[in-house]
């Protein structure tokens, strides 16, 4: 493949290392773009009342002759979360493998898009052709099946994208990794290696999803007297196999419970990835016609969520399922970084209910350790590498790795969104920055809650807020009416009636002050209220609530 | 010791499981009561702008004659923090060793209290009589110096309560813990052990604080030519004394950096806790009269706290100290639960900055695992099992050890905030329950902040305030001036003009309604408007903003 008039391929991250989650990345090459993914960003701690955060892509619309189509690597949500609201704005054709098309579809129906959207199914070893580009789908294994690494063919070279993945030699459905494939693109020669880095700081070789079946196992023959609860994530269909398979194996009925999880098992069950014997799935509504040591419910709620089915067990809300002594409750999961906390305290709501709770080694990771990383630079040996997906920490543990495996230093790189690489087979290099960004969906309301309201938003959390409303004289700038003072999260008022009643006093002062100085600009009014006001409220309290004023006139 | 009168011995926690941290104890026989411990608790996510949480000591107020002492077994945040607020209110005196006196009345300084509040220094091995009771202090080991145990002996029987503890034959400083005194008063006969049950999860046995020593000298050789930034927490004296003790040895100066590790080494040093080498320990100011190889800062906010020395040097806002590349940092310390995202922001931070982040493996806990629990309860031999600090699922943990050294369950006591467990030889059992509880510290304000304040926090957080300000006329309740809506935290007004707007039609159209209606009480004129916005709002935008109609009279 010659590059005849030495155009670069420009590879764009859209999001990323900003927005952790928010995975979208864009391939230029002259008049041609593909997206590879489309994922959501979960709010910040600091990102108050906000649902969830997706890609700014204006650099997509303002190239939207170009732009040929998403191109899917898995059905997560950090990586097909954001597509729906993308979509509105950016109708092209979207490529992934069957079960990532069929979560996909999901969210389309949802959002009302399905007669508008073109998508179309592609198998692994399938390639597909979109303007200057070729991309195969590589077979790869993941916590999600169907999941594919990308080989992306342009004039400029030839670019492997790993998705995220871990080698499974053992897989519960369906085949190993395709290393072959990898070995025989790089033979060919590849430009670029985008791999995923999430795992980079751990040393070693994740185990195979087959190993939590015989930790299931065991964990069914202790337990033949109890009711089993196992939470997982909703999207981990080998992981609900194999909970089905031990269910099947000690002659329990499984239920599952949680939106989310009925939703993905549905699909992934219509669509042929998730094998259930006859009479083991249950309804929750039967569940009372089985004894406990019949049953076994798989639930969401592993990261500890307050809305979803485990938490709401746990905290005695759940309308169906009540935890009881001698309830044994699985963790199937690792906390994910910043749910530490939720998942703690869910294990002692169940503690003191009586469950036995089980949360250690009954999991395992569905990213690529050390060694697979390894495995994977020596199948690939790219020219350059581009770690992704990850904290700016895993990705420089990525960085180190291609440097130990011999790729100069100068040939790595870690890009922050919007940066620009341009690269062929000559150089590589950071030649520019589009605009990207998060944008914040609060509500049905997309990109309307921006920095001040956010500020606003954590003041208003840290110290309440204290208005002061005035009645004034039309040209007198006489006080008619107040000053009254409402305020909200601040301090109880009941017991703090003087405090309050001084504030008042304050706040007529400033006033009088106002009057005696002439001033009858509304604004430096308001200013003067609010400065004697703030001055006061922090001598007594050493607190900043908000404070408002608002002056009405007659 | 006989017990004539047949009197029980009562067992009060006034907090620890429902505030973890707030650790407060107390112990009441006849005439007399104890209180062991007075932390403080640090916030819950959900107490919005609460800067700690003190306990609420109502029954010691209640029976303020019986009161005779706090004892205090080691000189953390959770076991003195509340003591200042206390005494204000309850003013008796403070029995504790010799540098955790040294760090109260640093907080007694604070707080204006050197004067009024009586201390006194015990020695382990020394015993004090306190009304019905005698507490003998026993040396043991922790994450700070100077960690006690208590022996209370009491007319009913013998208590050992731990404190923070671990087992470390190999201290930095002083001796080892005194097994030999546990087996001892165990021979003797114990009527309940209240041991720790931090790390009661967690198999096998803490490693010995020197471990880390060994580490530090690794780290030192192998990082011969960089500047050492290590963070700790600020009261682990042993920690820092270990790292100076590496800097001697290779020849760097040591700066100490955040205001509470000042204070605290401060305090240890003047007390000959620390034993510092002779110009070694060198002012930040002094820091640009030497290369970066000949220095080590040890600093605060290995926790990632956002206002401490090193979350503010990673994020460029630090006065004196800048991350440069090639700075090598140590996070010598275990994110606590709850503060893993904080910590990764700081990594990724000083990541990005170009300085290498060593974060595995230097450190070790200060609390004893499962084999030492084993060890302690086999030295004891308690004929009652009462689990004390950690989280419920710790409690559950320690229970399950002590039931399998042979501690029926009947035996054994989970207690919750304010259970009443009157216990003798005979028998044990909670018969009664005294009232406790957090209250809220934000700012000056002691317990002004509650429920409905907090309430209302949460839901300004999570979508703003819109106010609607009317002026009406007296009497005929005719509209004089607005209906005015101001909004802070809902939605950027600038791009939401046209909404704002249709909200203020919205408050028009329910006061045209009230008028209509003859509806003149000014309460259901405020509930009319509250709901017409609402529903308004909540269809157009699914967001529920707390709207606060005020109605002005002229």
């Amino acid at each position: 493949m010659k590059n005849a008039n030495n155009s670069k391929l420009k590879i764009i991250p859209l999001g990323g290392l900003e927005q952790i989650g928010m995975n979208i990345t864009a391939f230029e090459f002259e008049d041609s773009i593909i997206v590879v993914d489309c994922g959501l960003a979960f709010p910040e701690d600091d990102m108050l009342g906000i649902d969830l955060v997706i890609p700014d892509i204006t650099y997509l619309k303002n190239n939207v002759d170009k732009v040929k189509g998403f191109v899917i690597t898995h059905g997560h949500e950090d990586h097909i979360g954001a597509l729906p609201y993308v979509l509105k704005e950016l109708n092209v054709p979207i490529y992934a493998t069957k079960l990532t098309i069929g979560l996909i579809e999901n969210k389309l129906k949802e959002h009302n898009l399905m007669k508008s959207v073109k998508r179309k199914v592609v198998k692994h070893g399938q390639s597909i052709n979109l303007g200057a580009f070729r991309i195969e789908f590589i077979k790869t294994n993941h916590s999600i099946q169907d999941a594919s690494a990308l080989a992306i063919y342009s004039p400029a070279g030839i670019i492997i994208h790993t998705g995220d993945f871990k080698v499974d030699y053992t897989p519960v459905f369906g085949d190993a990794i395709d290393l072959q494939r990898f070995g025989e693109i790089g033979k060919k020669g590849v430009l670029a290696l985008m791999c995923d880095s999430t795992n980079a700081e751990r040393p070693g070789f994740t185990m195979s999803e087959r190993t939590v079946g015989r930790t299931f196992d065991n964990i069914f023959a202790e337990h033949r007297n109890t009711r089993l609860i196992i939470a997982t994530f909703a999207s981990n269909v080998d992981r609900v196999q194999q909970i089905i398979n031990s269910a099947y194996k000690y002659g329990r009925k499984v239920i599952i419970e949680g939106r989310s999880m009925v939703n993905v098992i549905g699909t992934a069950s219509e669509l042929g990835y998730l094998n259930i014997p006859e009479n083991t799935l249950i309804d929750i509504e039967q569940m009372k016609n089985y004894p406990d040591e019949q049953l076994v419910l798989i639930t969401t709620g592993s990261q500890g969520e307050s809305m979803a089915a485990l938490s709401r067990m746990a905290a005695n809300m759940h309308r169906k399922v009540q935890i009881k002594p001698g309830d044994t409750v699985i963790f199937s999961s690792n906390p994910i970084p910043g749910n530490e906390k939720a998942v703690s305290n869910v294990i002692n709501e169940l503690s003191m209910k009586g469950a036995d709770v089980i949360f250690q080694d009954v999991h395992v990771s569905g990213h690529a350790c050390q060694e697979e990383i390894k495995l994977i630079y020596s199948l690939v040996h790219p020219k350059y590498a581009i770690p992704v997906h990850g904290e700016y920490r895993h990705l420089k543990a990525q960085a180190g790795i291609a440097n130990s495996l011999g790729i100069p230093k100068e040939n790595i790189f870690i890009m922050t969104s919007g940066d620009v690489l341009e690269l062929d087979e000559h150089s590589a290099n950071i030649t520019g920055h589009v605009p990207t960004g998060g944008i914040l969906v609060d509500g049905l309301g997309v990109g309307d809650v921006g920095n001040i309201v956010l500020r606003d938003r954590q003041h208003l959390a840290e110290d309440g807020i204290l208005i002061v409303v005035m009645t004034l004289e039309k040209y007198s700038n006489q006080l008619l009416a107040g000053p009254d003072i409402v305020s909200r999260g601040f301090v109880y008022v009941r017991e703090s009636e003087g405090l309050m009643e001084e504030a008042r006093r304050v706040v007529e002062g400033a006033l009088d002050n106002c009057m005696n100085k002439h001033i009858t600009d509304w604004g430096k009014i308001k200013n003067n209220v609010k400065d004697a006001l703030s001055d006061f409220l922090w001598k007594r309290t050493k607190r900043s609530p908000m404070i408002l004023p608002i002056i009405m006139e007659v």
